[in-house]
Protein backbone atom coordinates (compact mmCIF):
# COMPACT_ATOMS: atom_id res chain seq x y z
CA UNK A 1 0.00 0.00 0.00
CA UNK A 2 1.52 3.12 -0.86
CA UNK A 3 -1.15 5.39 -2.81
CA UNK A 4 -3.06 7.75 0.05
CA UNK A 5 -6.90 7.88 -1.20
CA UNK A 6 -9.25 10.75 -0.89
CA UNK A 7 -13.16 10.20 -1.08
CA UNK A 8 -13.01 10.53 -5.14
CA UNK A 9 -11.09 7.38 -4.85
CA UNK A 10 -13.49 5.51 -3.15
CA UNK A 11 -15.83 2.81 -4.34
CA UNK A 12 -18.45 0.52 -2.60
CA UNK A 13 -17.15 -3.09 -2.50
CA UNK A 14 -13.47 -1.85 -2.29
CA UNK A 15 -11.00 -3.94 -0.06
CA UNK A 16 -8.39 -3.18 1.86
CA UNK A 17 -6.14 -5.57 4.01
CA UNK A 18 -3.41 -5.42 6.34
CA UNK A 19 -1.25 -7.59 8.87
CA UNK A 20 -0.71 -10.20 9.76
CA UNK A 21 0.54 -8.68 13.99
CA UNK A 22 1.13 -11.13 16.56
CA UNK A 23 -0.28 -10.98 19.75
CA UNK A 24 2.06 -12.26 22.32
CA UNK A 25 0.47 -12.90 25.94
CA UNK A 26 2.86 -10.03 27.61
CA UNK A 27 1.09 -7.46 25.49
CA UNK A 28 -2.14 -9.14 26.47
CA UNK A 29 -1.11 -8.47 30.32
CA UNK A 30 0.15 -5.64 29.69
CA UNK A 31 -2.80 -3.91 28.56
CA UNK A 32 -5.48 -5.85 30.64
CA UNK A 33 -3.29 -4.41 33.93
CA UNK A 34 -4.07 -1.03 32.62
CA UNK A 35 -7.26 -1.05 30.96
CA UNK A 36 -9.18 -4.03 31.48
CA UNK A 37 -7.86 -5.54 35.21
CA UNK A 38 -10.09 -9.04 34.90
CA UNK A 39 -8.31 -12.02 35.76
CA UNK A 40 -9.36 -14.28 32.23
CA UNK A 41 -7.23 -10.82 30.92
CA UNK A 42 -4.46 -10.76 33.44
CA UNK A 43 -3.66 -14.36 35.14
CA UNK A 44 -2.55 -17.08 32.73
CA UNK A 45 -3.16 -19.38 35.56
CA UNK A 46 -6.47 -18.13 36.58
CA UNK A 47 -7.99 -18.11 33.66
CA UNK A 48 -7.77 -21.76 32.83
CA UNK A 49 -11.09 -21.98 35.25
CA UNK A 50 -12.65 -19.17 33.43
CA UNK A 51 -15.79 -19.62 30.82
CA UNK A 52 -12.89 -18.84 27.98
CA UNK A 53 -10.58 -21.62 29.23
CA UNK A 54 -7.54 -19.86 29.43
CA UNK A 55 -5.82 -15.96 29.23
CA UNK A 56 -7.43 -14.29 26.48
CA UNK A 57 -7.20 -10.44 25.52
CA UNK A 58 -9.06 -7.72 26.14
CA UNK A 59 -11.79 -6.85 22.98
CA UNK A 60 -10.26 -3.56 23.49
CA UNK A 61 -6.64 -4.57 22.63
CA UNK A 62 -8.60 -6.71 19.95
CA UNK A 63 -9.75 -3.27 18.92
CA UNK A 64 -6.32 -1.18 19.51
CA UNK A 65 -4.60 -3.82 17.35
CA UNK A 66 -6.66 -3.42 14.76
CA UNK A 67 -7.10 0.15 14.65
CA UNK A 68 -2.89 -0.39 14.36
CA UNK A 69 -3.94 -2.32 11.18
CA UNK A 70 -6.16 -0.12 9.84
CA UNK A 71 -3.66 2.90 10.12
CA UNK A 72 -1.07 0.56 8.32
CA UNK A 73 -3.40 0.19 5.40
CA UNK A 74 -6.53 -1.44 6.29
CA UNK A 75 -8.20 2.00 5.34
CA UNK A 76 -5.52 3.86 3.78
CA UNK A 77 -7.01 7.17 3.29
CA UNK A 78 -5.29 10.33 2.70
CA UNK A 79 -5.99 12.66 5.88
CA UNK A 80 -6.06 9.95 8.37
CA UNK A 81 -8.55 7.26 9.75
CA UNK A 82 -11.19 9.62 11.58
CA UNK A 83 -14.26 7.54 13.35
CA UNK A 84 -17.14 8.96 15.06
CA UNK A 85 -18.00 5.80 16.04
CA UNK A 86 -19.45 2.43 14.70
CA UNK A 87 -20.51 -1.21 16.32
CA UNK A 88 -18.20 -3.57 17.43
CA UNK A 89 -18.61 -7.33 17.78
CA UNK A 90 -15.94 -10.19 19.16
CA UNK A 91 -17.38 -13.66 18.18
CA UNK A 92 -14.04 -15.56 19.36
CA UNK A 93 -11.63 -14.29 22.20
CA UNK A 94 -8.19 -13.73 20.73
CA UNK A 95 -5.03 -15.74 22.43
CA UNK A 96 -1.80 -15.60 23.32
CA UNK A 97 0.83 -16.36 19.80
CA UNK A 98 -2.55 -15.45 17.46
CA UNK A 99 -1.51 -13.46 14.66
CA UNK A 100 -4.25 -10.95 13.76
CA UNK A 101 -5.11 -9.06 9.95
CA UNK A 102 -7.64 -7.56 8.90
CA UNK A 103 -10.26 -6.65 5.52
CA UNK A 104 -11.74 -3.51 5.49
CA UNK A 105 -14.85 -3.34 2.59
CA UNK A 106 -16.33 -0.11 2.00
CA UNK A 107 -19.92 -0.40 2.55
CA UNK A 108 -21.08 3.20 1.64
CA UNK A 109 -20.17 6.66 0.55
CA UNK A 110 -22.09 9.61 0.96
CA UNK A 111 -20.81 13.09 0.33
CA UNK A 112 -21.44 15.64 3.22
CA UNK A 113 -24.26 17.95 1.99
CA UNK A 114 -22.91 20.89 4.51
CA UNK A 115 -19.05 20.42 4.07
CA UNK A 116 -18.29 19.73 0.45
CA UNK A 117 -14.56 18.88 1.37
CA UNK A 118 -15.95 15.57 3.12
CA UNK A 119 -17.72 12.80 2.95
CA UNK A 120 -19.05 10.27 5.48
CA UNK A 121 -18.03 6.41 4.73
CA UNK A 122 -19.37 3.32 6.80
CA UNK A 123 -16.90 0.29 6.26
CA UNK A 124 -16.53 -2.54 7.90
CA UNK A 125 -13.53 -4.07 9.00
CA UNK A 126 -13.17 -7.52 9.71
CA UNK A 127 -10.36 -8.51 12.04
CA UNK A 128 -9.24 -12.63 11.76
CA UNK A 129 -6.50 -14.92 13.08
CA UNK A 130 -4.06 -17.11 11.91
CA UNK A 131 -6.70 -19.76 11.49
CA UNK A 132 -9.16 -17.33 9.48
CA UNK A 133 -11.44 -17.40 12.76
CA UNK A 134 -13.41 -13.84 12.87
CA UNK A 135 -12.70 -12.42 16.07
CA UNK A 136 -13.80 -9.11 15.18
CA UNK A 137 -16.10 -7.28 13.18
CA UNK A 138 -16.31 -3.19 13.07
CA UNK A 139 -18.57 -1.72 11.19
CA UNK A 140 -17.27 2.24 11.49
CA UNK A 141 -18.42 5.68 10.42
CA UNK A 142 -15.55 7.60 9.24
CA UNK A 143 -14.48 11.11 7.92
CA UNK A 144 -13.08 10.92 5.03
CA UNK A 145 -11.80 14.37 2.76
CA UNK A 146 -12.03 15.17 -0.20
CA UNK A 147 -9.37 15.58 -3.09
CA UNK A 148 -11.45 18.46 -4.62
CA UNK A 149 -9.76 21.55 -3.71
CA UNK A 150 -6.34 21.07 -2.76
CA UNK A 151 -2.53 21.44 -4.58
CA UNK B 1 -19.26 0.15 45.55
CA UNK B 2 -18.76 -3.01 47.29
CA UNK B 3 -21.56 -5.28 46.39
CA UNK B 4 -21.17 -8.03 43.50
CA UNK B 5 -24.02 -8.02 41.77
CA UNK B 6 -25.47 -11.10 40.04
CA UNK B 7 -28.16 -11.50 37.27
CA UNK B 8 -31.20 -11.50 39.76
CA UNK B 9 -29.65 -8.10 41.12
CA UNK B 10 -30.45 -6.23 37.82
CA UNK B 11 -33.39 -3.93 37.24
CA UNK B 12 -33.94 -2.08 33.95
CA UNK B 13 -33.11 1.60 34.81
CA UNK B 14 -30.70 0.83 37.59
CA UNK B 15 -27.64 3.45 37.13
CA UNK B 16 -24.25 3.10 38.41
CA UNK B 17 -21.22 5.34 38.64
CA UNK B 18 -17.43 5.27 38.01
CA UNK B 19 -14.69 8.20 37.99
CA UNK B 20 -13.70 10.29 37.59
CA UNK B 21 -9.99 9.59 35.99
CA UNK B 22 -7.48 11.99 34.57
CA UNK B 23 -5.98 11.66 30.88
CA UNK B 24 -2.78 13.86 30.36
CA UNK B 25 -1.18 13.90 26.99
CA UNK B 26 1.81 11.72 28.09
CA UNK B 27 -0.65 8.56 28.05
CA UNK B 28 -2.08 9.90 25.41
CA UNK B 29 1.11 9.64 23.28
CA UNK B 30 1.85 6.51 24.72
CA UNK B 31 -1.33 4.41 23.88
CA UNK B 32 -1.50 6.20 20.18
CA UNK B 33 2.73 5.54 19.48
CA UNK B 34 1.38 1.70 19.97
CA UNK B 35 -2.09 1.70 18.71
CA UNK B 36 -3.20 4.56 16.37
CA UNK B 37 -0.38 6.51 15.20
CA UNK B 38 -1.65 9.19 13.37
CA UNK B 39 -0.38 12.92 14.01
CA UNK B 40 -3.16 14.51 15.66
CA UNK B 41 -2.72 11.79 18.05
CA UNK B 42 0.62 11.70 18.61
CA UNK B 43 2.17 15.35 17.68
CA UNK B 44 0.83 18.03 19.74
CA UNK B 45 2.47 20.84 17.87
CA UNK B 46 0.91 19.45 14.35
CA UNK B 47 -2.64 18.40 16.16
CA UNK B 48 -2.86 22.59 16.47
CA UNK B 49 -3.28 22.66 12.42
CA UNK B 50 -5.67 19.23 12.31
CA UNK B 51 -9.33 19.42 12.45
CA UNK B 52 -9.45 19.15 15.73
CA UNK B 53 -7.22 22.04 16.71
CA UNK B 54 -5.13 20.58 18.84
CA UNK B 55 -4.05 16.95 20.23
CA UNK B 56 -6.76 14.30 21.10
CA UNK B 57 -7.00 11.01 22.40
CA UNK B 58 -7.17 8.52 20.48
CA UNK B 59 -10.84 6.99 20.78
CA UNK B 60 -9.76 3.83 21.28
CA UNK B 61 -7.91 4.94 24.66
CA UNK B 62 -11.44 6.65 25.57
CA UNK B 63 -12.78 2.97 25.15
CA UNK B 64 -10.26 1.18 27.28
CA UNK B 65 -10.40 4.20 29.81
CA UNK B 66 -14.01 3.96 29.80
CA UNK B 67 -14.00 -0.16 30.54
CA UNK B 68 -11.23 0.45 33.41
CA UNK B 69 -13.79 2.66 34.80
CA UNK B 70 -16.33 -0.44 34.44
CA UNK B 71 -14.17 -2.50 36.39
CA UNK B 72 -13.86 0.04 39.11
CA UNK B 73 -17.80 0.13 39.74
CA UNK B 74 -19.32 1.20 36.44
CA UNK B 75 -20.87 -2.36 35.82
CA UNK B 76 -20.29 -3.70 39.30
CA UNK B 77 -20.80 -7.68 38.12
CA UNK B 78 -19.88 -10.57 40.79
CA UNK B 79 -18.25 -12.42 37.43
CA UNK B 80 -16.69 -9.86 35.54
CA UNK B 81 -17.94 -7.46 32.61
CA UNK B 82 -17.84 -10.08 29.64
CA UNK B 83 -18.84 -8.26 26.20
CA UNK B 84 -19.87 -9.33 23.14
CA UNK B 85 -20.03 -6.12 21.41
CA UNK B 86 -21.98 -3.15 21.09
CA UNK B 87 -22.06 0.17 19.91
CA UNK B 88 -19.68 2.93 19.67
CA UNK B 89 -19.69 6.68 19.84
CA UNK B 90 -17.40 9.37 19.85
CA UNK B 91 -19.78 13.02 19.47
CA UNK B 92 -16.49 14.67 20.77
CA UNK B 93 -12.62 14.12 21.49
CA UNK B 94 -10.78 13.70 24.82
CA UNK B 95 -8.27 16.33 25.20
CA UNK B 96 -5.29 16.15 27.63
CA UNK B 97 -5.69 17.21 31.34
CA UNK B 98 -9.46 16.24 31.23
CA UNK B 99 -11.03 14.03 33.64
CA UNK B 100 -13.65 11.32 32.80
CA UNK B 101 -16.05 9.72 34.56
CA UNK B 102 -19.21 7.07 33.65
CA UNK B 103 -22.76 6.39 34.15
CA UNK B 104 -23.91 2.83 33.21
CA UNK B 105 -27.70 2.19 32.98
CA UNK B 106 -29.37 -1.00 32.51
CA UNK B 107 -31.29 -0.75 29.77
CA UNK B 108 -32.40 -4.45 29.41
CA UNK B 109 -32.53 -7.90 31.01
CA UNK B 110 -32.86 -11.03 29.14
CA UNK B 111 -32.47 -14.07 30.82
CA UNK B 112 -30.62 -17.06 28.55
CA UNK B 113 -33.24 -19.71 27.37
CA UNK B 114 -30.33 -22.45 26.22
CA UNK B 115 -28.06 -21.31 29.83
CA UNK B 116 -30.25 -20.94 32.72
CA UNK B 117 -26.88 -19.80 34.41
CA UNK B 118 -26.47 -16.70 33.10
CA UNK B 119 -28.47 -13.68 30.68
CA UNK B 120 -27.84 -10.98 28.00
CA UNK B 121 -27.77 -7.70 29.45
CA UNK B 122 -27.48 -4.59 27.73
CA UNK B 123 -26.20 -1.68 29.33
CA UNK B 124 -25.59 1.97 28.05
CA UNK B 125 -21.78 3.73 29.35
CA UNK B 126 -21.79 6.92 28.61
CA UNK B 127 -18.59 9.02 29.69
CA UNK B 128 -18.82 12.78 30.70
CA UNK B 129 -15.28 14.72 30.55
CA UNK B 130 -15.06 17.61 33.27
CA UNK B 131 -17.48 19.98 31.70
CA UNK B 132 -20.08 17.62 31.62
CA UNK B 133 -19.92 16.69 28.22
CA UNK B 134 -20.08 13.14 26.25
CA UNK B 135 -17.03 12.34 25.39
CA UNK B 136 -18.45 8.85 24.48
CA UNK B 137 -21.53 6.29 24.55
CA UNK B 138 -21.13 2.64 24.32
CA UNK B 139 -24.46 0.63 24.31
CA UNK B 140 -22.88 -2.94 25.15
CA UNK B 141 -24.15 -6.08 24.99
CA UNK B 142 -23.08 -7.91 28.21
CA UNK B 143 -22.87 -11.48 29.56
CA UNK B 144 -24.03 -11.78 33.45
CA UNK B 145 -24.37 -14.64 35.35
CA UNK B 146 -26.55 -15.59 37.79
CA UNK B 147 -26.48 -16.34 41.81
CA UNK B 148 -29.08 -19.32 41.23
CA UNK B 149 -27.31 -22.95 41.53
CA UNK B 150 -23.78 -20.94 43.65
CA UNK B 151 -23.13 -21.09 46.84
Amino acid sequence: MTQKLYLEDLAVGQIYRAGPRAVEAEEMLRFAREYDPQYFHTDPEAAKSSMFGGLIASGWLTAALTMRLLIEGGAPFADGVIGAGGELAWPRPVRPGDSLRIESEVLNIAPSRSRPDRGNVICKTTTFNQNNQVVQTLTAKLIVFARAGRG
